[in-house]
């Protein structure tokens, strides 16, 4: 125990929000806009229809007149420079590209009802897209599929300081709510790394999970009201801002991880938690996954209603962001790290709690190094070793990218399974993830693209997962790469539904085509 | 400030759940089994086909082959006898009556399965029924429906103690569940006035609310997973237990609220909280519902993240629990009483948070006196005066129930309203409810029913509340009362969606029929 920084001390913190200063880049925008590596040639992936060997399905080709239809409902928002398209047709991780012609860009509500009716009536396939920071190729085209962006609806239409609900369109960026709420006295109900692009809208459509899910609970209970365009082009209203509402089926739920497969979220309104006015952060490192666990379990138990995070990393994790983004690691090399954030009303009360924690998991033998941090600036380095495991990743090269759920007790055992099966044909594996979710992701990377180290780990990696009951997307979604995957972790029965639901409202199948539910071919 | 007793102490309470003695009359159970003046020919209500002037739908009728039938799968538990079916064709409120000639008791999802599969050949209409504490006549027969009783699948299945995930079969009591939980330092996510009868099923398909609500959210966040017979007698298995998974559409969302309407649940995973170390009851007195509206405020901000449960009650609430069930105001007369409920992981720090918001509210003149409770024997008398309202009108006579949500500031002007409005023609006038939640109950007592009274109601009630943006269904669903008035709540285009996924589901509409759900006709 030769390196544990304590540092509480009794201040509250007055901002507790982890607000990414300008100058720093964002995460989502880095591979397009602030590094070199990503914009070079080599990086641009083969077309998604070459290297999945998917078949266009019939849906009409966009024409002048489409074209000339288009500009009349939003004139200047139709884009079709090609290098303009560019950085939409591709994922932000490179490796999924499609060749659409068109990109629009809506501002209202009535315009998406229109583009959508032209589009349904001439048998065009549709992409919306937010932020595009999705993980499974769900937010970009796999052909020619026309663009819709919500990037110019980001508007708030309402904040009530009474009941926290806020109201906006669907094109807001998350860490600008969250600034715009900061100053209200509240916070998101939801927070994760790509929350400088990422649009709030396209959180809905993939149900995004997160950072702080552990404490605020998930979309399905936050999010109390969402406006969607049908395919058809009609405009589903419901968007109300009550926290109980039990008046029929709650419809909201279809669209809430649909992913822009049913109909486009336009707008929505969220329950908004109050800022939390202190917030404590300690990175602890640990000698090996059990005592991992140990940690998890006595946080849990002593911090309780306070405990806002409980996330871990791996060494590999450590090394990476070291590498790829010179991140410094305040802590001596451990097996892992476990990050445990606190948030709570009363600062006092938590750095009693805190300190009690720190000092069972000291004397318990269960930690071995640990940092702890109230200063915003400080807090925000500790998080920027999680939060950005992602993004150094995609430096290190091609990334195959599992998302997990499953038992927290099996959570690693599938990466050291996954370590000796690649052996030396994997450049890193890496394991870390939400453990209060019992959520993994587990992540190789190569220099480039391998079909046989795609077959080393599919499906190796679903079969794994499936054998322990859980679920083979957590919180990434299916998209387009794990579409077909979905019987890993649903039945045919319940896939079969899911058919049903998608053929009802999107009779002609123009929504996000190729995508989320296998086709019933 | 005459009355102010303030009990707090420093001692952790080890038990905090509210377990009724079980010499204690349940709440559900009351009208049938406890109290001669419900047993009395008068308090038997008329046929719903008659008071509401409904036509039976062309189903079949029930025949001495289907008996046969069902006495197949069920040996020994197809109830044929009329006076073991007549508590079963009554509501609790008793205020609609079908005459079913039919109950089956299934004890496994297969049994269900066989059953529906043939009632769904055979066109025969069924209703699945739970606790039977419904309000809004959702669980009873409006004709001669076949009631399928959860009754008997009361086996727990599963409890993880690490992740808390509770497996368990549909009929299982909801305080059998907490009293199980208890013992394992876990608690149910929610809690109501009936959780001595309530089955869990039901309360899933009704998405129950409640009073713990406000501090663990709803059923659409904890549930993790549901098992459901479908109409056809297919078994829909989504009953995995990881908190999450983003693997197509979140399908046990549409039977969460559903009402039976879309199939029967028969198991389901519930994510259980820790079972909190300490727990604080304070009930405090106001002058006027402004005053109400300042505790709450202040409660939210002061007590933060150990919140559980902020209630409301009116003087007409009080004075109708010491009326009919002789249960003891502890505070001199008040206007308006407020219920806090604090539940944390530190009693010590609690109290002193509690102490913190209780000076601020006295100083501040919000409250004129309170009493505050830590042992669980007073913990439970003060919540029996909030929980036990229903249960007391109940005995004042006949009661017409609207359960609203709206924003909060607005929640007792319909109240005062309506007050005016009836004037003498009502016995008496309540509102009390979740204040946390924005969710008032308004109930209106009268000798008998009246359809004078009733068109003095409605639509005022339900114009009053579209007109504030509320739902006229908060937490109590639609079931058969309130089927016709969803479109006070919501839209056309919404309500079509939802007849659309109705037929999808039960294209011939054997499941819950006459309930939620307006008909296409």
């Amino acid at each position: 125990m030769s390196y544990f920084v304590l540092r509480l001390d009794s201040r509250k913190l007055h901002s507790a929000v982890r607000l990414l200063p300008l100058r720093e880049p964002r995460w989502g925008q880095i591979p397009f806009l602030s590094s070199n590596r990503f914009m070079s040639q080599e990086k641009v992936p083969p077309l998604t229809a070459e290297r999945y060997r998917v078949s266009r399905l019939p849906f009409s080709e966009v024409s002048v007149e489409d074209i000339r239809h288009f500009q009349k409902i939003i004139p200047g928002r139709v884009i079709t420079d090609e290098s303009d398209l560019k950085a939409h047709n591709i994922d932000w991780l490179r490796t999924v590209r499609g060749h659409s012609k068109v990109l629009l860009k809506p501002r209202t509500t009535e315009e998406v009802s229109k583009i959508l009716k032209h589009c349904n009536e001439r048998g065009l396939a549709v992409t919306p897209q937010g932020g595009n920071t999705g993980l499974v190729g769900g937010s970009v085209p796999v052909f020619d599929e026309i663009l819709i962006s919500t990037a110019l609806m980001d508007q708030v239409i309402s904040f009530d300081d009474v009941s926290g609900a806020l109201v906006c369109q669907a094109g807001c960026v998350l860490d600008s709510l969250n600034q715009y709420l900061a100053e209200l006295g509240y916070t998101m109900p939801l927070d994760l790394g790509a929350k400088g692009s990422c649009h709030i809208g396209g959180n809905l459509a993939t149900n995004a999970g997160g950072l702080r899910l552990l404490r605020y609970g998930s979309l399905r209970g936050t999010v109390l009201g969402l406006e969607a365009v049908l395919p058809d082009g009609s405009i589903l209203d419901c968007l109300n801002s009550l926290r109980k509402d039990n008046t029929g089926y709650d419809l909201k739920q279809l669209f809430i991880g649909s992913e822009g497969t049913l109909g486009i979220i336009t707008a929505l309104s969220i329950m908004c938690p109050r800022k939390p006015s202190a917030v404590n952060v300690a990175l602890l490192g640990c000698e090996n996954f059990s005592k991992v666990l140990q940690v998890f379990t006595l946080c849990r138990d002593q911090l309780g209603e306070i405990l806002s995070a409980c996330e871990f990393m791996d060494s590999e994790s450590m090394r990476i962001v070291q590498t790829h983004l010179k991140l410094i690691n305040p802590l001596p090399d451990n097996a892992f790290y476990v990050l445990v954030e606190t948030s709570g009303s009363c600062g006092k009360h938590d750095e009693e709690k805190l300190n009690i924690f720190l000092e069972k998991a000291m004397d318990s033998g269960f930690v071995t190094s640990g940092t702890v941090a109230t200063d915003q600036g400080k807090i925000m380095s500790l998080w920027g070793l999680r939060e950005r495991i992602t993004e150094a990743l995609a430096l290190d090269g091609y990334v195959y990218k599992y998302d997990l759920s499953m038992p927290v007790e099996k959570l690693y055992a599938l990466v050291e399974e996954t370590r000796v099966r690649l052996g030396s044909s994997a450049q890193c594996v890496v394991g870390y993830g939400h453990l209060g979710d019992g959520n993994l992701h587990l992540n190789v990377t190569a220099k480039s693209h391998s079909d046989a180290l795609l077959s080393a780990l599919e499906p190796f990696v679903y079969e794994w997962t499936s054998k322990h009951n859980g679920s083979i997307s957590a919180e990434h979604g299916l998209g387009f790469k794990k579409r077909d995957h979905i019987y890993y972790s649903k039945s045919a029965g319940a896939v079969h539904i899911m058919q049903q639901l998608k053929h009802m409202l999107d009779p002609k199948g123009i929504m996000n085509p190729y995508k989320t539910i296998p086709s019933t071919d």
